[in-house]
């Protein structure tokens, strides 16, 4: 997994992306089956998203299948919301295998810099060269720190600007590791270490639903699953879900009436629109911030 | 539990079925006791379901109380989803209590052949004398396999013509373990190893939720708490089941949406509606497949 | 944590209670951040209500790491609903932990007369000095049977009378453990010893979707934080809820239609309406009841 290793000011890659409807109609032709270790808040929404995205879900976590079960998926999703040791250990034999069998892997570092144990599973989990790395900016910025010195880089927690401030530590980590990491919120922001793209899509009602990020984490597996490019997979992915969520919010009339319909909006939207809606901009990669800049504004963030 | 071995091509008893309605009315009248041990996607759709149906759910899985608790409970039902050895270790003990305490208990059997670790869960259930086995045709024929020889049928399959494929392995299997074995698709399939039916109820929407299934296998032992027919009891299940999918379906525009129309249909359905609509209808019992005809489309299938 | 104990016979405190709207405005200015360690089936549902109310929820419960976030915690909330002996250590030390931050932490003993194990778990956590006890008649009436004499009430039970029955156990227990206690049913009745109330908010459809008690444990956490009087929070939280469920009902089908309705209305409604339609009484402080009569129409209760 090494990486050429580009100054930050890099400018992007001018080559176009590809329309991110193709990596739907390829995912909905193959169904994709992803396992998925994700917390158990997310584990009945991250199955109904994935179904009706297309894919075939399976939740298996334990240390004794989870290994051979990652042989035999098309690609893994590691989610550390309710973590313990137990299940700590499934992740690692987990992510191991599926890097043996050269299978896409996504990890959502919730709440990564909140506590000790998580610090230091978020470590040893990036030690096993995720694929892609998809988090908020808070969880981004603690995983940079852990990155640089093993140690902390704060305690879960959400910057006042959530992507912004963290689209530095996310090129610097997708250098380091030689993955793409999606920084999500408002506008996320995706890169690969030396391209980078803005996805503008998405609804004020999807953070108001719990484990709509936990659940997108394996989507973008999904996407992986089916796509070469593991950049343009996290954008083609992230684009969608955002767009199902602006046709969701037409409907709904609180949080709970717009969880439905974005299960419905998701296996509702065509390819086709997805190309015609998605808003993606290509992103310069941004310079160093300056010092403590990036932290003025930190909030607590739950896991 | 045993059981007389008539050849597999005994006709079907000629003796007409009970009207379905009987045993809703029966479980909305007495409200039976239901424990669960089932999978972390299953446990919020499975309790909101019985709840619909008019059973009480009860969620009890732990080694030091599960076996305790089966002794009080009217039903016991243990489905392998997301299994963990210390899981199975409650699960054994609550079955073995079941039997004790004559309690009916449902094995699910889920992605039986997926793994080394499910395949030894599912073989170990299997032996303490489950009155039910619910699962689809790749289940059934796995089970089926592991009961011949103790090891492997498979790795989690889904044949091609998921319920037919699996009649034949699921006579034998219901002759050779003296228990009732439903094979659940899109026209279910059940047996007690003399007696067989099909159920021709349901929708193309519900293999669209997670969790239909494992929650149906929970419905069932609520049906089975009230009924002494097992073989009875399943088919009155399914038929009330996939009837108020038919129902949702009306009124759903998505998956989402059909999840709350169903639960809603399943609270609604009158007991007369479910005699008048049920699609019930004898089956004869299958003759023994062509060497490896069963397998010849055989897919992954998820846990 | 000591309390002055006066005759149950004491008349009401007369001093009016609050408008419940402002703890309600409080919380949706501050977002506290609700630890809550429950089970399986809630774990969604309570992660989605609390959103909804405005509160910010985090699932951790892993001994290694439960304690270290109650410190950050705004409250804790714990609920044996899915029990086991590991869960157990990882709810002892984040309730020593919130005692020791003095952080508000909620004790919901789900079905703690059932087994062994619950009544032994219900007793140490009841050790540590919970600030509100939640549960409903059978097991508030286990409860003061276990804090008694260390054994036994009964076996996880619901009395005919849910509320009424247990009024007294749980001024007894208010008065022993010094914390507040809220019996809920059909008409809630709380009190801390030496004030009583009645809230009549709630609709029938709240209990046959499974997890809503476990979630209002959640939200009553989310209250104690921003509302110095326990008594007058829990009395606030259980209006608002109830009054959400009032205005759910109206646009409701069916169970499942009535879960989404209701997390719209917990998002939507307004502090000044729950002032304005919380129907709250105060009560008087019941007097011991006759021997043997609480007990007389016990039936068995699911966790």
């Amino acid at each position: 997994m090494s990486v050429e290793e580009p100054s930050p000011r890099t400018p992007p890659l001018t080559q176009p992306l590809s329309p991110p409807g193709g990596a739907l109609r390829r995912l909905r032709s193959r169904a994709p089956l992803v396992q998925n270790i994700t917390n158990f808040v997310a584990m009945n929404p991250a199955a109904n998203i994935l179904l009706a995205v297309g894919a075939s879900p399976a939740m298996v976590h334990a240390r004794e299948e989870a290994g051979e079960f990652a042989a035999i998926a098309d690609a893994l999703t590691i989610n550390i919301g309710t973590l313990s040791p137990a299940w700590l250990e499934g992740m690692l034999v987990a992510a191991e295998a599926a890097v043996d069998h050269s299978k896409p892997w996504v990890l959502d570092p919730v709440a990564a810099g909140a506590t000790t144990l998580r610090r230091q599973a978020a470590s040893q989990l990036l030690e096993l060269a995720p694929t892609l790395v998809r988090g908020n900016a808070s969880e981004v910025l603690a995983l940079g720190g852990a990155a640089d010195n093993g140690s902390t880089a704060g305690r879960g927690v959400d910057a006042a600007d959530p992507v912004a401030a963290a689209e530095y530590a996310a090129v610097s980590l997708a250098q380091r590791q030689g993955c793409v990491v999606a920084v999500t919120g408002e506008i996320d922001f995706i890169t690969d270490g030396r391209r980078a793209a803005h996805v503008a899509n998405g609804h004020a009602l999807m953070p108001q639903v719990t484990a709509l990020g936990c659940a997108l984490t394996g989507v973008c597996g999904a996407f992986l699953a089916v796509t070469d490019d593991a950049f343009e997979a996290t954008v083609a992915a992230l684009a969608y879900y955002g767009l199902a969520g602006e046709r969701a919010a037409r409907g709904a009339d609180g949080p709970g009436s717009f969880m439905l319909c974005f299960i419905d909006a998701l296996a509702g939207l065509s390819a086709d629109a997805v190309d015609k809606d998605a808003r993606i901009a290509p992103a310069t990669l941004p310079s160093a911030p300056a010092e403590g800049g990036a932290d003025a504004d930190l909030e607590v963030r739950a896991p």
